[in-house]
């Protein structure tokens, strides 16, 4: 497969003219081949036009053809063999093995979708039936399923360039619930996004469907993406990146005439709690444990642990020794662009400079577009005055935050901003405080993890990626996990409706086979 | 029970001295007795920082304990009797009968909460159980439930003065999910605010909850109600109203520090469409149903049909003619406030007076603070040129949309903006017709009923009382029927957490014996 910068709009591809867009490999700063252009407004008003058209007969098809469209989008993208692997480590300056395991994990949640739309529980299927003898009043016969809010737009992230990006998780869940979707390209990896946006449109194709089901378009600057957010006939959106990305969109989806929900994953710190009999028990073999978790993937993970809390004392100073020594030998990490590399950098430097802080350790120097893990630590005092420090610092930084005692650590966990993740470490004899805690944690983070780090995020039916403000801009959604095509659905409800009319999935002799909900009971197929 | 014109906090009452409110007989415009004494900032606060404290404990409750308190709720209400009922009569001019149903529908709301309780469907629990063998990495226990958001602030209506007020529907869905409720009474009808609010408050005391888990407060101007959407305490709103209010308090809600869900039901105006075989086969039978949907109320309902949609011909003309003959005696319905009913006069004469609209009929002339009955016509040629005709009306006026064929009225179709419900009168002949247009109408509504009219709303399972926007101002949920739960919930997930830890809704043994999806089957207990 040939990445020819093109746009993919209407099933073909064509020349962006709205300005140039490089890929720039991170680990050397040379520019990659190949041209991306960027979208103009008429292509982002055809792209959208193509959508609003195509949501209608999209919508139509049934939960089957959707499903086996969501498998042909897995194999068309597994069918681009190395050469996305190839294109991605040099867009991305990730390793073959990372890539390798994401893409089995975008292949793995399309499928994932695919059996979500078979099992029929996405469409909340209810059904009241009509009470003609109720007094005083008749009851009618209402029945009620989910529909799809229309054409959604997704936006790639840097740090997942296909597992979160053109047929990420966003685009998996929208496409099944039965939203066409017009992604907007992250600028840091056009070839990557090029090559998966190529394989979605082949499996458009190869299932009959029509070509407004999907577009790739890539932006030169912020007006197309704001642009997308903007156009009345997008009626839903996701994002994941900066938290000031994510607000300056929310606030555009916000001002539309007719706003709409806009899911922007955004910023977490990951906070990891240390209790006191699991710092006793093993805080120097929670240490390596802890930097494998903070330097994978230079730390570029949403759910990178940001933040240890511990009381003070010579079990926490331990801990701190412990890691200091392993993080001293960790290598650099190669970062995702050179604009991130610079913002960790910086946000490395103001953690140094900040009063009260100070840094425990470092890991070795790196190469180019390198970052270097960074532990520093301060009293919980200090911390809870200085709000700065919960700003997230994209990369493999670690704030340690000393408590004197209980109280204070419960006072750090109340101040703390929502998060995607609080991870626990505790021994048996720690059930009762962490039991006193978990009331606290499970209202600041949307997933609680005991033993382990945030990062390794699992898809599947019971996690929860997301999270209170400003870890997303939704806490009531999850952008991993089955879950997430609640995120582009909304329930109707049919009263009266004659047979001949109603959806199949609400039809008496449940075709479908589905579980529904008849008067409130659950009753299976 | 006297009425003191008292604010509700902390389980007690004490008087406003934020400003004094006074309720108003709109049918003879005399002052109520009692003066209500609005919230200061200080009271705001108290109530918010109550229901910040009671939020804990009050959401540790079992579902059972909350279930067993929504329905002492619903005892306390009916303990109140007819001064309840006499009461209300006086400030919202809505006759007993009307307003007994109401109450037994408010009291089987709650009813229905603690039947959704004891379900357990609400917790969406699911297991994903440990694969500690599975390759290349062992997956993890994950295990997911709902937990309340927090405190949330519930603004009553004027037009249900019992079923969407102080403990109406969005106070029992948020007591239900374990979110303490601050209320602000409408100020239409502050009495009976404050005897629903007593009945709240002796139930909290009754069941040994927190004082905090209720308070009732008025408010003299605007901001006592804009500072409870602004208090960071609390974690969500539900409103219904005009869609000025609820358009200004959505706007303090998005720019808080910490956005929160806000749930406004604003405005729509229930298009109903006739098809051509049951205009044919029954125009004139259609016509006094439709008048006393019309005139019900005095047309105060949300789902009060504002639009008539049909194609142009004699049959049209028919139905038009026998419904001027019914509408030209109706008597005038006493309106609730004196402000509603000049704000419907006012509407009322701008239809008059707008080009392109003529006045089909109008009903009998009214006595004080009554509104008569209004039907106007115009061509869907005008309709689509005049976008403010779609603004609601509120009252028993209703404008008729003469299209010239098939195709027009699916433009006018494809050009209404969301509705609560659209109504469709239609014959067997008529099904393909139905069937084509089916497809618009559940993008445009959240109730799409056949052959009666949106008034009524059943408060079930399968209910829908929402729709796209503007009708409120977020589709993905109800303000009526079981469903409506969700708005006060978000999912949390849990991994590898020992079972001394878990909640009891996600133990091995599920000891509540809810219905669970475990590896992503639904499971019944």
């Amino acid at each position: 497969m040939t990445i020819t910068g093109e746009l993919l709009i209407d099933g073909g591809a064509r020349p962006g003219t709205g300005g140039a867009i490089h890929a720039v490999d991170p680990s050397t700063g040379a520019t990659l081949d190949v041209t991306f252009g960027g979208a103009t407004k008429a292509d982002l008003d055809e792209a959208c036009a193509l959508a609003a058209a195509a949501f209608g007969p999209y919508r139509a098809t049934s939960p089957e053809q959707r499903a086996v469209f969501l498998e042909t989008v897995a194999a068309k993208i597994e069918a681009i063999g190395d050469d996305l692997i190839v294109r991605a480590m040099a867009e991305t300056g990730l390793p073959r093995a990372r890539l390798e395991g994401e893409r089995g994990r975008t292949m793995g949640q399309l499928k994932m979708f695919a059996g979500v739309l078979r099992d029929g529980g996405w469409l909340e299927a209810r059904i009241d039936p009509a009470q003609p003898d109720r007094k005083p009043l008749p009851r009618p016969d209402l029945r009620l399923r989910n529909v799809p809010l229309g054409p959604v737009a997704v936006f790639g992230a840097s740090n997942f360039p296909l597992a979160f990006s053109v047929a990420g998780g966003d685009t998996a869940s929208a496409l099944a619930a039965g939203c066409p979707v017009v992604v907007k390209a992250h600028p840091a990896h056009p070839g990557t996004s090029e090559l998966v946006g190529r394989a979605v449109q082949e499996a458009v194709k190869a299932c009959g469907l029509p070509s407004g089901v999907f577009a790739l378009l890539h932006d030169a600057g912020i007006e197309i993406s704001q642009g997308l957010v903007a156009d009345a006939r997008i009626k839903a959106a996701g994002f994941t990146g900066s938290r000031r990305a994510g607000l300056a969109l929310t606030a555009v989806a916000q001002g539309r005439p007719e706003p709409i929900p806009f899911y922007a994953e955004m910023s977490s710190i990951n906070p990891v709690l240390l209790l006191p009999n699991a710092l006793k028990a093993r805080g120097a073999a929670i240490a390596p444990d802890f930097v494998a978790a903070l330097t994978q993937g230079a730390g570029q993970f949403c759910t990178n642990p940001g933040l240890i809390l511990g009381i003070d004392g010579p079990e926490l100073d331990a801990f701190l020794a412990a890691t200091a020594e392993v993080i001293a030998k960790a290598p650099a990490g190669q970062m995702l662009t050179p604009g991130i590399c610079k913002a960790y950098t910086g946000g490395v430097k103001a953690l140094a400079e900040t009063s009260g802080v100070t840094e425990v350790a470092h890991g070795l120097e790196g190469g180019h577009g390198q970052g270097r893990a960074t532990l520093f630590s301060v009293d919980a005092a200090t911390f809870l005055a200085t709000p700065h420090l919960q700003d997230e610092v994209f990369g493999a930084a670690s704030l340690v935050v000393r408590a004197q005692d209980l109280a204070q650590l419960t006072q750090v966990l109340a101040a703390l901003e929502g998060q995607l993740t609080i991870a626990v470490h505790m021994e048996e004899a720690d059930t009762d405080l962490a039991r006193a805690l978990l009331p606290t944690l499970e209202l600041k983070a949307g997933r609680v993890l005991v033993n382990g780090f945030g990062t390794g995020v699992e898809v599947g039916h019971a996690m929860v990626h997301g999270g209170p403000f400003p870890s997303t801009s939704d806490s009531r959604s999850t952008s991993v996990g089955s879950l997430a095509i609640f995120r582009f659905l909304r329930p109707v409800s049919y009263q009266n409706l004659p047979a001949a009319l109603l959806p199949v999935e609400l039809q008496d002799a449940n075709p479908l086979g589905i579980a529904r909900r008849v008067d409130g009971k659950v009753v299976l197929a």
